[in-house]
């Protein structure tokens, strides 16, 4: 039987008939910024799209902290509008004809997906990385996500891996995300540039956003700046994925997300070495980019219904 | 029914009749350094002066690596001769008429002990750490201890805390125990006082070793380099437990172990103030000193049979 992905996100809602960990059909459509009432009739409308009217069974990725048993989406700074905690499951269901709604957040789903289909396939202690605007993660122990007490595990990229050191948002000093996320990974570009040092980032990206690509090309061209940036987002990542991996003794971890996709196979192996580097003797630890690409989100939220 | 808990350690044996998580009897004897057999040997006649030869179930806390699965004493530095993989479980049965071994190591068995007895009551998922001489960790998530593929799960000790920080040992520069370890904490002591720098630690210990009684009573006496190097091993401690609790969301973690517990209630509030101080965002997350003392090890190893 098919089951309903569907991917929410800050721009977009992605949403795919899944079946056998493929994506047989799908359908997109901007994500409405005038709250929850218009984004659950958007996803109800992907569904029409799909043709799949009558469907019994809908896993739905979403940003944010999620409370998977009551399909609550408790905080979303990413949508616009979701000010208050929301019952999405719920909403869903009653516009659905009572259909079963299953929601997680879009960075667990993204982790079952490439468990169960994608490039972690056969590693049953995996840790996502899913490196993006900030870094987010999902951990897989013993074949299952684990989801923990309050909804937090996985949150690899509040890892402090140089107590003190960078800044990011409202969080503390000096954690994963704030050395290997893109949106602080521009913040301290931007710094640095105001500090007198030059920059094809700043030269590509003009006033614009520092997107995946931006870094991308800086790369290709030698930039130094953008190397260095790297540089220190590879060390950041193998010192949290290595701490991570000793205190739950993991298979594997999965590098995904926009400038991790981007970046591809090098960087998973930069991280892959940076990490071994870190552990304690010898280890088998493996760590290697995603592949189910922009599908994963839809894969990984139908499998909330994996039985 | 009882069930005798051993706590194998370098340098006594303690044996102990365990019924509803108490020691009902106890006996001791000094570790052998002569090897594997003479321990055995010395296990059989703890288990003779217990007067409980008949018991048919035996559990043993074991320094250093262990395979669960098969009884087998993987690495053990601790222990003198004991150079190979040792069949523990495997030769303590064939001693004891077929009695029923299981071995664990004594973190994994201190962390059982606190969460079903001990201080760590109530807390499903829980980080034990044990601060001795290193530092080392046991994991329960979800109530239940939590081994890994490789056994090596709850190593929180070689946490990267500091990136190319204090080195110690064969590990990787900066772990938690190159701050936190008491054996650590002395050869940075050692150090400093090479460098001339003065401190009662020196002055206490002499050419001896800097014990934990020597480390509580240099602080008592207000010593500055005592407090830096505690100082130090409490953010320490602070960071590694709080990207572990964000990590596979922990509710608390006990702390024991030599230090640890000679330390005790004020350390583990100054540790929990630490990792709260670098939580994302608000935590409920406690840390607590472990209560059992000196009885856990036999404790937790009887736990091994809990059903």
């Amino acid at each position: 039987m098919a089951t309903i992905g569907i991917d929410l996100g800050g721009t977009k809602v992605f949403g795919g008939v899944v079946k056998g960990g493929e994506v047989r059909s799908h359908a997109k459509r901007p994500t409405p910024e005038t709250g929850p009432a218009d984004v659950v009739d958007t996803i109800v409308a992907i569904i029409g799209d799909l043709d799949a009217k009558g469907v019994a069974e809908v896993g739905v990725g979403a940003p944010g902290q999620i409370d998977f048993d009551d399909g609550v989406v408790v905080e979303a700074p990413n949508l616009a509008g979701w000010d208050e905690p929301v019952p999405l499951g719920a909403l869903l269901s009653d516009a659905l004809d009572g259909a079963e709604v299953r929601i997680d957040n879009d960075v667990n789903v993204g982790t079952l997906g490439e468990h169960r289909y994608g490039a972690a396939k056969g590693f049953e202690n995996l840790l996502g990385v899913f490196v993006g605007t900030g870094v987010g993660g999902g951990l897989v122990l013993g074949g299952k996500l684990r989801r923990g007490p309050h909804g937090l595990a996985g949150e690899i990229g509040h890892t402090i891996v140089h107590p003190g050191g960078r800044p990011w948002g409202a969080g503390p000093l000096g954690t994963l995300e704030a050395y290997a996320g893109r949106g602080s990974m521009e913040a301290e570009a931007r710094r640095r540039h105001a500090d007198g040092q030059r920059s094809a980032l700043i030269d590509i990206a003009g006033d614009g956003r520092m997107k995946s690509s931006v870094f991308a090309k800086a790369l290709d061209g030698g930039d130094q700046m953008a190397n260095e940036l790297l540089d220190e987002a590879i060390v950041a990542l193998g010192v949290a994925i290595a701490s991570a991996a000793l205190l739950v003794d993991l298979d594997a971890a999965v590098i995904g997300g926009g400038l991790g996709d981007r970046l591809g196979a090098v960087f998973a192996g930069r991280v892959e070495q940076a990490a071994r580097s870190r552990l304690f003797g010898s280890s088998s630890l493996r760590v290697v980019p995603s592949d189910l690409g922009d599908d994963s989100g839809a894969i990984g939220a139908a499998l909330l219904f994996d039985r």
